[in-house]
């Protein structure tokens, strides 16, 4: 039987996000408590993540208020852990990876790829002020392993969760242009994007996985928009004082 | 019922060992072929992995030679979707995973700590000559993730596939002085290891995993000291010369 979850995340946080959609795909009921990063409870590292950071669940124990974690609860950390316990718990109720072992491989080299090349890529882009550019290539490789139609191996996974907060960062990123990169690197890149004959596949791909409810109902664009611009311009800035 | 499997590996590589290791706990039969890495053969990227990387998996299709692989099976690559592979495959002959979700949750979180704390630190000092004092920091870290006896989560698991090639390579490094880090560290590190009684814990547990027949088997000391004096110690003297 399935315990008592209590997902502790933000909006702003990519990583966050993907346990927020998988949990939502599992409908497995849970507790949401949003831990602000700027000004982190002094209980979540002790209680909760000794790394202080968010995803992180407890499961089990005594059904407690969030702000006070019972000691009986395991505290999980690390969202791509966390996506294979969602996807364990939910096997047998709503299953959020294919039962067939070379189609779970597949999506889980595709999470390895999101990992390994595109999150690096774009946070280099978004926060250290690189070039932009192989943030497309990264989408390319990405785009390389999708099958035809249809998600990373055909039904919706955790592979899909792995990627989508990420692609959304970087697209919103892009297309206001918002990032620690170059004035005008963002807006060129989301061009392309949304017109180039050879990202047809990721738009479709994109199209499909953000329309999703899971998505949707986990996606603050406004809060990204608001903190990414006050961030990240603002390194910006600082970048070509430096120059 | 599990179709052929075709393990491409190297004796050198510690991720490669990681998929031999799990191969053998798991019972299953398959054909090892030694890819040398030094004089790749032509068909490996185009035919098995296009990343030219090692290890990988064919598995399924018709009974071929390894040289000549079927477009029919599945290729696999990247070792830590391959322990995941060959877990899912053994599950119901020889578990490589625990049952409980939590219990593998900590298995898994274990890894990704091997992967983005121990694996980073070894190789930075081995290949690249940084100081190899913080892979201990590291060893700390993973050492304190362990249950007070037996494996990462009790019963022998992928996990400990994943860590202990890394660790059996960290210790032959030091022991011999062998790397690109400054002559005599690595030796002050491997007294340390030893003797220390902060490191006890490590001692039984490399003691405990590296006794199995799954590491006896595919673990080659000859060609790991060879291969590693002639890359690493040459990387040392360049090092040097350039200071
Ligand atoms: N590797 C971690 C990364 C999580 C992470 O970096 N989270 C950020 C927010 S996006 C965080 O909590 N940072 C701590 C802080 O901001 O103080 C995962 O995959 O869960
Ligand atoms: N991320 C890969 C790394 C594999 C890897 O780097 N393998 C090395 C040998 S240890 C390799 O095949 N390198 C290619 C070469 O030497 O040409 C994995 O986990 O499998």
């Amino acid at each position: 039987m399935v315990e008592l979850i209590t997902l502790y995340t933000a909006k702003i946080c990519p990583y966050a996000q993907r346990a927020e959609i998988a949990l939502e795909e599992s409908g497995l009921p849970y507790k949401r408590y949003e831990i602000d990063l700027s000004n982190k409870p002094e209980w979540y590292a002790p209680k909760v993540n000794p790394a202080s950071k968010v995803p992180a669940i407890a499961y089990g124990g005594p059904d407690v208020a969030p702000e006070t974690p019972s000691p009986e609860s395991a505290k999980i950390a690390e969202s791509l852990v966390l996506l294979e316990f969602i996807a364990d718990l939910s096997a047998s109720t709503k299953p959020l990876l294919p039962a067939d072992p070379v189609a779970r491989a597949k999506a889980r080299f595709f999470i390895e790829a999101v990992l390994s090349k595109f999150t690096g890529a774009f946070y280099g882009a978004l926060t250290r002020g690189e070039d932009p550019a192989p943030v497309l290539d990264t989408i390319d490789i990405l785009q390389g392993l999708l099958p035809e139609e249809g998600y990373v191996v055909g039904e919706w996974s955790i592979a899909d969760a792995a990627v989508t907060p990420f692609l959304a960062r970087a697209l919103i990123s892009f297309k206001h242009d918002i990032g620690a990169y170059d004035e005008g690197a963002g807006k060129k890149l989301y061009d392309v994007l949304q017109t180039d004959a050879k990202y047809a596949r990721f738009r479709k791909y994109y199209a499909d996985v953000s329309s999703r409810p899971s998505f949707k109902d986990t996606w603050h664009e406004d809060v990204v928009i608001d903190v990414f611009s006050k961030r990240f311009n603002e390194l910006r800035i600082q970048r070509l004082a430096q120059k």
